[in-house]
């Protein structure tokens, strides 16, 4: 279970934005240690999107100490120390080693976003577990509250996404032997529109270099295939009617 | 060289949330087609924190048929066909596939986002190069524009920021020498304290995972280690004291 936390956020839109990335990644628990005012006619729950029916409505007041004693805290922060000489900020994670780190661990995670000028206090991060830093660029590290948190939502997500959105396969490659006919059905295709039989061996290893980058799909190679078929057959028809 | 179009936005704000995100990882030509007007004094230069300075500012208003022909046009959609029957939506790469994919490849690039509610058309899809999808919830896979855009400039970070904030190593395990010299010294507290004999070497091996486990760094290391030396000894002390 990971539940989010935001400490003392001053605009609501950020605590909406947060629900609704919550929602995408499959997280339901949001908890608000000194929150700004909630209004379901403003901005907060305009920027919650679907999660305005429940992620936010939710949502439950709590104290910092509170989530310091009950979870296992995951500070995020933008800035980390130069080096181990202090251990406010230090070491840290980046989110993806966060994820790797707790797909083998069960406890009740509690990822805590500070504030949006200041992020979390030295006190505040002394307090908690374990330091988390997006890595950013150096001349400007500091990411809005809300796509922090998304950034930290989404690297997470194989431990809260049952399912996703896409297909089982999001890229489906045609089978060795499909390939294998379209490359055929091209060799026939610079015969009959009298490719020099020479060059014919470069051309179809262009054509094979090509293919094989672009790894194409079945209903690709078989519309390929057709449309070089097609070719042939009618350069073969116009040869024929000539004799 | 990777670009960012953002197609026929509503709102300023998610305008400057994408100029903001740009800025965080690395990238600056912003292009714009159709946008809302961006008020110097409004949302967009509101949410674009330290872009307001530059990506926000040098953004262009450009056409769609200019983003179709002048660049490697990647389309972002949360929304994928289920098989390969239509070309429109698929095949699609996530965001990570595609990070890698564009790793050897020189090429001027342009991610291409849709409006809020719905989207890239079809019509807008079909002219562009490749199809790139979050993965989220099932449920719910729409995420805010402006979240979107940041998970996908996240994830093409090593391509376009030269230096992040973090410091070289953002977890520099000690040596280990000084983790074995902690280990003694552990040894030799158990004796100090008295702690069974034929406890020792299993409190050892719990000691030796613990750490393990922790990977501590050379702060860490030396501070434990001078904790229990001094423990060890003021036991010590005491019972020359006592004798």
């Amino acid at each position: 279970m990971i539940s989010v936390a935001v400490v003392d956020a001053e605009t609501p839109g950020n605590v909406g934005t947060i629900a609704r990335s919550m929602k995408n990644f499959g997280l339901s628990e949001l908890l608000l240690v000194d929150p700004p005012e909630l209004d379901p006619d403003g901005e907060a729950y305009g920027f919650a999107g679907q999660a305005r029916e429940d992620v936010l409505p939710n949502a439950r007041e709590v104290s910092f100490d509170h989530l310091a004693e009950s979870y296992y805290t995951v500070a995020c922060t933008a800035t980390t120390n130069e080096d181990a000489s202090s251990h406010v900020r230090y070491p840290a994670k980046t989110p993806a080693e966060l994820a790797d780190s707790l797909a083998g661990v069960e406890a009740d995670v509690c990822v805590v976003f500070g504030r949006e000028r200041v992020g979390l206090t030295n006190d505040e991060l002394a307090r908690l577990d374990e330091v988390c830093s997006i890595p950013a660029n150096a001349d400007y590290p500091v990411l809005n509250l809300g796509q922090a948190a998304t950034i930290v939502l989404y690297e997470l997500r194989d431990l809260t996404v049952e399912r996703d959105q896409h297909p089982a396969d999001l890229h489906e490659r045609a089978d060795e032997r499909a390939v294998e006919g379209l490359h055929e059905e091209f060799g026939s295709f610079l015969t009959a529109i009298g490719h020099p039989e020479e060059k014919r061996p470069k051309a179809r290893r262009m054509f094979r270099r090509l293919l094989g980058r672009a790894h194409p799909t079945g209903r690709e190679t078989r519309t390929m295939r057709g449309l070089f078929r097609r070719a042939r057959q009618r350069v073969e028809r116009i040869e024929d009617g000539e004799n």
